[in-house]
C-alpha cells in the first residue's frame, strides 16, 4: 500500500466525518479496507441515536463483526478521520483488525476541543500485547477544520 | 455505601454472568445503580448478537445513555463482574459514569482463559486523567468458576 491510496481512504473519512456534522453528530468518520476496496464505512453517530458510545469506529467495527467473516477483518485495514480513542481502540483489538491508518493525531483534536482524554492509541495497543500496525497522522492539516468547525 | 452492599450487587452480576453463559455468550454481567438501587442491568452479547463489541458492559453503557439523563449516570455505580477492558473502560469513562466496581480481576479471567490481553482498568483510568472511583475485586473467588467453566 503506497502513501498516495492512505491519503486518497483518508480524505474519503474526512468526508464521511463532514457528513456526519452535517448531520448534527460529530465530525468523524471510518472506512474497512479489503485489499484496497472500500468494504464497509461509518461515522459518528452520537447525538443522532442518543448513545455516546457511538464512535465511528464503534460503529464500523460492529458492522463489520456482524457482516463479515473474521478472515476478512483479519486482512483489513481501517481508516479513520481521527486516532482511536482508547473505547475504538479496544473495539479494534477484538475484532482482529491488524491495521489502523488515522487521519488527525488525538493530541491535536483533543487540543481543538480543550480535552485531556488524549491517549495514544499505540500505548493502548502496546499495554493490550497488541500486534496492530499503526499509521498516523495522515494529512492532518486537512482534517482538522473539521473540529474546528464543530468546537466553535 | 457499605462492603456488605458491594457484595449483594457483585452476587447479582454473577448471576447475570450465568444466564449469558446458558445463552450461549460469554459470562459477563453488569447493573447500573443509582441511590442503592439497580436500575439498568446488562449482560455479554457477543455471540448471539454476532458482535465482538457486545460486552457486558457496552451494552450497559449504551443502554444507559439511551435512557437515563446525564446527571443519573453521573450520580451511578456501575457494578460488572469482570474489571472493564480498555473498550469498556472508555466507554465508562464517556459516560461519565463516576464509580466502577468489579468482582474478578482482569489478571485472574485473562489467567483463566490463557489470555495476554489483562489491563488494570485504574491505569486506563489514570491515563485518561479521570477520576473514577474503581473498587474491587469483590468476591472473586465466587466468580472465577464461572470463567473455568466457560474455558473448559
Amino acid at each position: 500500500m503506497t502513501d498516495t491510496d492512505h491519503a486518497a481512504f483518508i480524505r474519503l473519512t474526512y468526508q464521511l466525518a463532514a457528513e456526519a456534522a452535517g448531520r448534527g453528530d460529530d465530525p468523524f468518520g471510518a472506512l474497512l479496507v479489503v485489499e484496497g476496496r472500500v468494504v464497509l464505512s461509518a461515522a459518528n453517530t452520537i447525538h443522532t441515536e442518543h448513545d455516546l458510545t457511538r464512535h465511528a469506529e464503534m460503529n464500523l467495527v460492529s458492522l463489520a463483526a456482524r457482516t463479515l467473516p473474521a478472515e476478512a477483518l483479519a486482512r483489513s485495514t481501517l481508516y479513520t478521520s481521527t486516532e482511536p480513542c482508547v473505547m475504538c481502540t479496544g473495539a479494534v483489538f477484538w475484532a482482529g483488525i491488524p491495521r489502523v491508518v488515522f487521519g488527525c493525531s488525538a493530541p491535536a483534536v483533543a487540543q481543538v476541543y480543550g480535552a485531556t482524554w488524549a491517549v495514544a492509541c499505540r500505548e493502548t495497543f502496546g499495554r493490550l500485547r497488541s500486534s496492530v500496525e499503526v499509521v498516523g497522522p495522515v494529512l492532518e492539516a486537512e482534517g482538522l477544520p473539521l473540529h474546528r468547525a464543530a468546537g466553535d
